[in-house]
């Protein structure tokens, strides 16, 4: 390239993150001063036969973004060279604001199909401009944090640490990532700006180039040993168990170094796990922990503890970087209202529920989730939770709100506790959670 | 969230994207005053079983941004925050430069397995901090552009348009996707940023959305043709023939509206391209095109277009986005040679190829590619060119090279019409394309 290309998008560009067609259709609105409120509702038709729950995430972070969203000079100045645009129409983008409502779940909330996980009530030319960065915001938080949560529960309670940031799909993948991985239960990243940015533990190891760049192994780990205390050694550049064996001769002969684990990458894990650990032991290192990675998933781990591989502690990157098994959800953003008329686009084979809507969550006793149960947003449902609550009303973030980002870890280690054990189970197959719609919602459908 | 979580990655922030081993291996080599020149290579060990070639891309990019990548002081008070760091590594991080060569394939390149898309030669130092960004950077456009080429080809020079931003991971993927989709020889997309920013026609059409929000669809329909001249209609929010008869009886009522394209987005769209096209047809509307989208893939648009669907350019999104039979490939960017001698991990079962490197393509009389040859980065190999060269010289980069990422995409239309034909083949398979190692090579690869 001849000049430069940015990495990062600059609030100027931010409101030019969409599909042009908002912008055609934004104008035809203002055009034919059609200013009604609509509302449009985010939700996905199906789970993805390898999920049996969705962690909807990124929804108050997209609610936030969408109440900021400005057209600067800037971004004006560039649509104006595509065709299409009135200047009218651009003089009327510059004052454009998000005045309306965005209703969400709590991040880190499990999520079926059919429930929304976000709905915005606004003036149609507001709320329409937002569906593909709220969609493209949701989609990579959703997406990523439902992969990690399975792993995280594969783990039984093992840490689990996110190696991935090199195989992921670029760089805010990369680091808003992190912020799913946070969400699901994650202990650590190796990814530092996103470690920094998200407040999640850093954690790194070393690589093989770093044992090669030395004249041996045995220097190699000598010197990082030496320089960072309680270090992770990687032990199988040349062969596993004989790395092992350095190792324990190096705490022999150096007993002023600590080592705080080995770190497997190829190999059989379950095997090399077994061997190293009767070497450690055998050497009086219990204490030193095996960190296992390579290729690693949720049911490569499952395998391995099921095994009884002597495993502490997991590095997980290529597979739950991208989820690998359900990259993507069949997302969608509808109008399901539009002048306080339900309105609802009619398909063979699918549901489209029609107005405003909101979700709620049955629990018995113990807190156990029982069922859900879809309705009109202004139904009461007996002895069930609403779980849509307003985050941006009137085009301003409600700090209540915003603040149950920051706690959508704590949400969702304690939703795995109230789980349905078949929710819980990492092969694929129906979810059997019951989600049922209310009965006027029912005939708001039988209706339309 | 208490406080607003940002979206871009700022340039104080660029060298902060990395793995934490990274700084604290360049710590230790820096305390160990290691500063002989490595080389590493970015190469991938085998094709998804779901593809027959890949289009290495981005590697140009990454070369240019290793190129001006420096620990601001933004960045180096962030580090300071982090355990591990001496102040005078972070002083040493303040003049750090990358100053080496970067040897890449020209973005665009079909590559192989074990064929390096990438070589850097460097004090280790500098070479080790450049592995996690530019493996992001190369691995994000590669599998998006290597998926993408397969839908051109399927589509066979029909225009193919890009819908995917709402779906894909993250912003930096969505707009810098549409750079590999430039590459790989899309004729648009719907992003707007991604088609500012790289150079590709805007596409749009309209939602369903709009035309709920009205009346009726004849009302939805009138008033965007008459402000979008030549635009596409949407026709299947109600029943696609029942709005095809709308559109053509719009056109009779007002002939001075102008309809370029309808748009078939759901149900079974060889049937309804075939039904549309009869009764287009039959009102004199030859010429006005019909665009299909919803769940397209490379082998749905080749058995359509086998089946004799009626369709002139394709909208696809959600399975292009994110590479979904693909996502990901196992790139590996591993020390080759250190201290003038060549260093390799040895591994069961995996082929590592010491030493820098060339790749020299072999053509036949009518330029179709006949196989590959891996070399030393030195040898020279008879009516054979070599695929590397440095884009980078010295940590400046070669004006001549980088220019070469401007002409990807013709790079790519051009390879197109010279891969062997078992290559373009959408099925699943081996690519059956040799690649060899020089005489040179496989002595070098016995000795380690």
């Amino acid at each position: 390239m001849s000049r430069p290309t940015p990495l990062q998008v600059d609030d100027d560009e931010l409101a030019l993150l969409t599909d042009l067609y908002q912008l055609t259709m934004t104008q035809a609105y203002w055009k034919e001063a059609m200013h009604e409120v609509a509302t449009f509702s985010l939700f996905f038709r199906r789970l993805p036969p390898q999920r049996r729950f969705m962690l909807a995430c990124g929804q108050q972070h997209a609610a936030e973004v969408a109440s900021r969203l400005r057209f600067t000079d800037g971004a004006l100045a560039r649509l104006a060279s595509v065709d299409h645009f009135e200047s009218g129409f651009l003089d009327w983008l510059a004052n454009w604001r998000f005045e309306g409502d965005i209703w969400t779940l709590p991040e880190g909330t499990p999520v079926f199909a059919n429930e929304p996980l976000l709905e915005v009530d606004a003036p149609i030319a507001q709320a329409q401009l937002l569906e593909s960065l709220v969609m493209n915001l949701v989609q990579l938080e959703t997406v990523l944090a439902s992969k990690a949560v399975r792993i995280v529960m594969a783990a039984r309670g093992r840490p689990v640490v996110d190696f991935g940031m090199r195989r992921m799909h670029g760089v805010d993948a990369a680091v808003r990532g992190v912020r799913a991985y946070r969400t699901a239960g994650l202990a650590g990243t190796s990814n530092v700006l996103g470690g920094l940015r998200h407040d999640l533990a850093l954690n790194g190891t070393m690589a093989h180039s770093y044992v090669l760049a030395h004249d041996s192994e045995r220097e190699a780990f000598r010197d990082f040993a030496r320089y960072y205390p309680d270090t992770t050694l990687l032990v199988d550049t040349h062969d596993t168990l004989a790395g092992v064996r350095l190792a324990i001769e190096l705490m022999r002969d150096a007993p002023e170094l600590r080592i705080g684990a080995i770190r497997l990458d190829s190999g059989d894990l379950g095997e090399l796990a077994k061997g190293a650990r009767a070497l450690l032991d055998e050497a009086g290192h219990e204490d030193i922990r095996i960190v296992a990675s390579s290729g690693l998933d949720e049911q490569a781990i499952e395998a391995l503890l099921a095994d009884g591989a002597p495993i502490d502690a997991f590095g997980v990157g290529t597979q739950m970087g991208v989820a690998a098994d359900a990259p993507v959800i069949d997302l969608s953003y509808k109008l399901v209202e539009y002048a306080g008329t339900p309105r609802v686009k009619h398909s063979t084979g699918k549901i489209n529920l029609p107005g405003r809507k909101q979700v709620f969550r049955r629990r018995d006793a113990t807190g156990h989730f029982r069922g859900d149960i879809i309705a009109g947003r202004d139904e009461a449902i007996e002895a069930a939770t609403p779980l849509l609550m307003p985050s941006v009303k009137g085009g301003r973030p409600v700090p209540e709100a915003m603040a149950l980002a920051d706690t959508a870890r704590e949400r969702v280690a304690r939703a795995l506790t109230r789980l349905p054990a078949t929710l819980r189970r990492l092969d694929h197959g129906e979810s059997g959670y019951p989600v049922a719609l209310s009965a006027a919602l029912q005939r708001r459908v039988a209706r339309d």
